[in-house]
């Protein structure tokens, strides 16, 4: 049998981190998607209440590459009370030729993360308008920072504004962009002026209530939402789907279960899917994407296995030729 | 983060074989499965049909376990043509209470092949007649031998037959069985004289069309068909179902979808599934399960992701104290 190379954490940050290589292969997953004959199952969802935790399976078969890969997501809310995170797990990588395992990705969620923050970034390339001077981000965590950080590869913005439910968060994550994109960042406590400053806003939350409201949108406005992956999340007022020039979603069957589309569609202010475009669609040119200056956009993300299988396939091209890791024989 | 344990195929082979301790253990995850509120998902199923593939996904959490398998079974079914086997994979095993990831096991699908025989022993245990002097199986791979090697355990038979369609691997896996358990042990070529001269038959192909017709049938006889777990699969002739005293299922939900449970109610053989009894109810007491010598008796393994956890988690408790396999830091 081949050897299997095992990755940790660390190895996996020393590999590779979001550029527009990452943004470019998660492009071409999501072409790959509305042009090939993809292959991606329905999530597996473990659930286990007594230790209010989760696991979730995403897998996604791409015609055309080599490998496939399985990523397993646990997400065990009590952790921090630990001392612990509460995103990890880890990503298998299979031949798609003959389904041996090739590798083992021990990443603690790492390539996920960079492989949704690419995502957006997707979005942003062919949703947001030409020119964005202001972007914001409704969240303080990991996913806050990386996601503008993906958008500004792709729109690259004089300031960002960024709003959470503690304040404190809000200016460290604004602390923490202004180092990273060397551009002015300002914590906000109120999320109207932060919509209604910015060409670009990301929601990353794990809010079950709407955090952003149909009122406070803009002729000119692109919105992600990508904090809802389960049927119990909501960022986003039902009304913004309604009234927005162009409702996109990565993957409309999975955002019908676990996205903004299932609140939007469960309080009527869509009546059904016939208006909603994937985004491979808007990527691949079958559909045109923002059609003037003053459209407002709407991109729901909820991760699909295409973006998993595309970032595994990325890192093993990554590999070739280091001694990156760990190789053992099976 | 805690280390991860990395075992390979070598390391689980020193660690474990087949006994008594592994039945023991997947008894109790079968009594689990009908007392306790064990979750287990539809299993995921990934098809690569352009390389004649296909990744099933099984995973179950058990409370009381602390940890828990989620078991990855690849099956690439042009592999034999360029010398690899068919079925490989692994099983991650997590923690039940963190969602860490606790150790990988690059088992090529040992512990699945194990564990899969240890539920025909635990069938055999609790429906077969008392006395087994003759068992036979249909089928001559590795699941052929381990299959009877498990029966052995709970039931010493004597004397065991061997059909397949090549007589030559038929006396191969006689040859196999009788060094293994030093009984006599005989190939057929002739499928009904396996069957009428057996107390106790396991089938263990691949079939897609019955190789067990219901007109061999005789009073004290118990048929465990392991080979069905697609829903192309197709072992046994529906009226076996009929005409049996008791059908067992590991899972109905599962077997109506995968199982000869689904051949059997497509055929109209068995109009409903309120006859058929779970495993887990057997074994736990909650259904009698054989009433007499005369009954005959049928069960329907699929295979299921509580297998999967515990031959996971039985690892885990070989393993504390040992020096076997590899650790890494993530």
């Amino acid at each position: 049998m081949p050897d299997v190379s095992i990755l940790s954490e660390p190895d996996l940050r020393d590999l590779l981190s979001l550029d527009d290589d990452i943004v470019a292969c998660v492009e071409d997953a999501f072409k790959a998607l509305a042009t090939k004959p993809v292959v991606m199952p329905p999530v597996l969802h473990l659930e286990i209440a007594e230790a209010n935790g989760e696991i979730d399976v995403k897998t996604a078969y791409v015609p055309g590459l080599d490998s496939l890969a399985m990523k397993m997501s646990p997400g065990f809310f009590d952790n921090p009370k630990i001392g612990l995170p509460s995103l990890n797990g880890l990503m298998i990588l299979f031949s798609a030729k003959t389904g041996l395992v090739e590798a083992v990705f021990l990443d603690n969620g790492y390539l996920t993360d960079v492989r949704t923050a690419a995502a957006g970034a997707v979005a942003a390339r062919h949703l947001a308008p030409k020119v964005v001077k202001t972007a914001g981000v409704m969240g303080t965590g990991v996913q806050a920072r990386l996601q503008l950080q993906a958008a500004h590869l792709v729109r690259p913005f004089e300031k960002a504004l960024v709003w959470g439910r503690d304040f404190d968060k809000a200016e460290a994550a604004a602390s923490d962009l202004k180092k990273s994109l060397g551009i002015s960042a300002e914590a906000v406590d109120d999320p109207e002026r932060l919509v209604s400053e910015s060409q670009l806003v990301v929601t990353t939350t794990p809010a079950t209530e709407p955090i952003l409201s149909a009122d406070w949108l803009h002729p000119g406005l692109h919105i992600t939402a990508m904090g809802s992956d389960q049927d119990d999340k909501n960022e986003i007022d039902p009304l913004v789907l309604q009234r927005s020039s162009l409702v996109v979603c990565d993957r409309i069957a999975q955002c019908e279960l676990l996205g903004e589309l299932r609140s939007a569609l469960a309080a009527g202010a869509i009546q059904d899917q016939s208006s909603v475009v994937e985004l491979g669609d808007v990527v691949s040119g079958k559909h045109a994407g923002r059609q003037g200056d003053d459209d407002i956009t709407f991109c729901d993300l909820t991760g699909t296995g295409v973006q998993d299988t595309a970032i595994a396939t990325f890192v093993r091209s990554r590999l070739e030729g280091t001694d990156t890791g760990t190789t053992l024989s099976v």
